[in-house]
């Protein structure tokens, strides 16, 4: 079938876009002595991880106990949650995972480091940890401060033979890229701090953990890392693109649409929504719109009802008909993605596959 | 099981305040003499809408054909679909469903309701149709001008018996319910010259359909509608609340979420982020923050990772503490609802049912 034929909305990758950039990842931090442990939050598709995996990905990272279980479903056998679990009920189902998969979590609290290494001496298993620290996104993570040593020593000493070390998330090193090089700069200054303070406290990290897409090839740049854990980078967004990180042929993933309305003067609707879309302000950029519409940089898409895209077409160089199919790049194909429960794989003219998006759904 | 011993997040609706939200619409309903005809896009649960036709609605509607389709698969026998659905895929579709249910469509194409209505006819079956109107929102919809009266008459020709009348979205009428005065004026001089127009045209409207969840109680006020179609209202939400048309005791539905982390000093993160509980903005009240925190007013809900609700606990009485469980009222209900596979119902004290969200997904 020719992917213009499929009904729509629908959840269209570009097989070799997508190829090119997880080998293209993978080629950098091989060049650079990195790790990559690509984020599946972005994608779901256990398939996907595979390929990831077979183009030197150390393992997979995940955000959800229950993603975790479906890709080690999937034959998974390394990976990393960064999330800092709390509750009984996924503690022991970390413990039952780390029974069939090598598993590590992130954490910025001694407290859940006991429980969950306290579980996992009395199953016979081995769960690792890392400590998070707050490097300036402010969301979790310890301070960086010398009072923070204690909680790593603690949580180091729980940890015993599955004590990997620390792990930050830079997700405020936003913008374009010379906007983020005076973020870089700070970063590198208090990871330099952060990883004084711990080499004083006696505290070993064999690995430091970090990275995002938008600087995604500056992370050889960054202080101390070993390991990076992006995951837009494999299909990439209008988000990756105004962050002049990658351009839209590096796209892989796009929403099918079609125009269902074109009643309003100056306006067409198109089956892509908040429900379809997700209804994430771009990041970077002007910071406006909810999607680009692919061949008319000149159409932007205003304003989203929960199954309307709302395209603006005053400026539009061809009013699109009703029936007419567009391609939108989302500003956030992550959770764009989570919206959906199939994508279709797509190689030049053909549709050759239909993944599930096995993980979506997986709250818990 | 109590509640609060769900794992998180959940969704977990109270049944006795969803019942009464049904009941008290349905019973203004009665008293007014408008057909209600509940929109399912807000909870895509078939057991919710056979409680609201129990209460007296003249059917369901829905947005998506697939949405259509797992209602009458539930046993839904009367059904609008408000969307101008578009291609075979679709038409073929909804003409197999008019074999099964009552179906209507609205649309503001006569092209649209030409296909419709000839394969209805071959396949013999009847599909119902309605012609949208824009009265505001320019959204969908045929402009209020008279050329517009050519068009309503080739699609009430084509529908023949089966021409059910008008359809209107008022989307546009928000805000609080003295800044919505004003603008339900104007609504009813722009219905009174579409009615107007319509009858010097000789189309015969048995139905005109309008209404949302805001202004659902001031529907009486609205000029000539027999029909409304709220969807908010089961669960209701912080967009509700924030417009003066509910307030939090009448909001079924909440996010049970956890504290997972209190390390970054003036911050609490909870399980709950975008991909639980949408990024849609708020948009009346102050337009600020992605949902309430109930019991704790003086703690916003600043911004939203994917898996993470920021907390500002700056000003809190007392600040939550690691593992502690909040419920949290989502700005917009329906696209929350949308990331869930499962919502759990709570009579008292004790979960008494788990609802499989089965028309989630069904984006096409």
């Amino acid at each position: 079938m020719h992917p213009a034929e499929l009904d729509t909305p629908s959840l269209v990758v570009d097989l070799e876009v997508m190829e090119r950039n997880i080998r293209r990842l993978a080629d950098y931090c091989a060049v650079h002595g990195l790790q990559l442990r690509p984020h599946a939050k972005t994608h779901k598709v256990p398939e996907i991880a595979r390929m990831q995996m077979a183009q030197g990905a150390a393992g997979i990272t995940v955000a959800k106990i229950g993603e975790a279980e479906v890709m080690a479903d999937a034959g998974m056998r390394d990976i990393l949650i960064v999330y800092p679990l709390y509750g009984q009920a996924k503690w022991d189902r970390l413990v039952r995972l780390a029974g069939r998969a090598r598993v590590a979590v992130a954490m910025d609290s001694a407290g859940i480091a006991r429980e969950i290494t306290e579980r996992a001496r009395q199953a016979g298993v081995r769960v690792d940890i890392l400590a998070e620290f707050d490097t300036g996104f402010h969301r979790c993570g310890l301070p960086l401060e010398p009072e923070s040593m204690e909680t790593v020593q603690r949580m180091r000493d729980l940890a015993g033979a599955g004590w990997r070390g620390i792990l930050v998330y830079p997700g405020h090193i936003m913008g374009n890229s010379a906007s983020r090089e005076p973020l870089i700069a700070e970063q590198n200054s208090r990871m330099a701090r952060l990883l004084g303070m711990l080499d004083a406290a006696g505290v070993a990290c064999p690995v430091v953990s970090g990275g995002n897409t938008p600087a995604a090839y500056a992370s050889h740049r960054f202080q101390g890392i070993t390991e990076i854990r992006p995951g837009t980078y494999v299909f990439n967004d209008k988000d990756t693109v105004c962050a002049e990180s990658a351009v839209y042929e590096d796209c892989a993933l796009t929403v099918l649409t079609s125009v269902v309305s074109v009643s309003v003067r100056g306006k067409a609707m198109v089956d892509a929504g908040s429900k379809t879309l997700s209804a994430d302000s771009l990041l970077s950029g002007d910071g406006r719109g909810f999607g680009q519409v692919l061949s008319h940089p000149e159409i932007p898409i205003e304003d989203l009802s929960e199954e309307h895209g709302h395209l603006d077409v005053t400026r539009a160089s061809r009013a699109p008909k009703l029936g007419e199919k567009l391609r939108i790049v989302p500003n956030h194909v992550c959770t764009c993605v989570n919206l959906h429960d199939t994508i279709y794989g797509v190689r030049g003219d053909e549709v050759v596959c239909e993944w599930k998006v096995a993980a979506r759904g997986r709250v818990r």
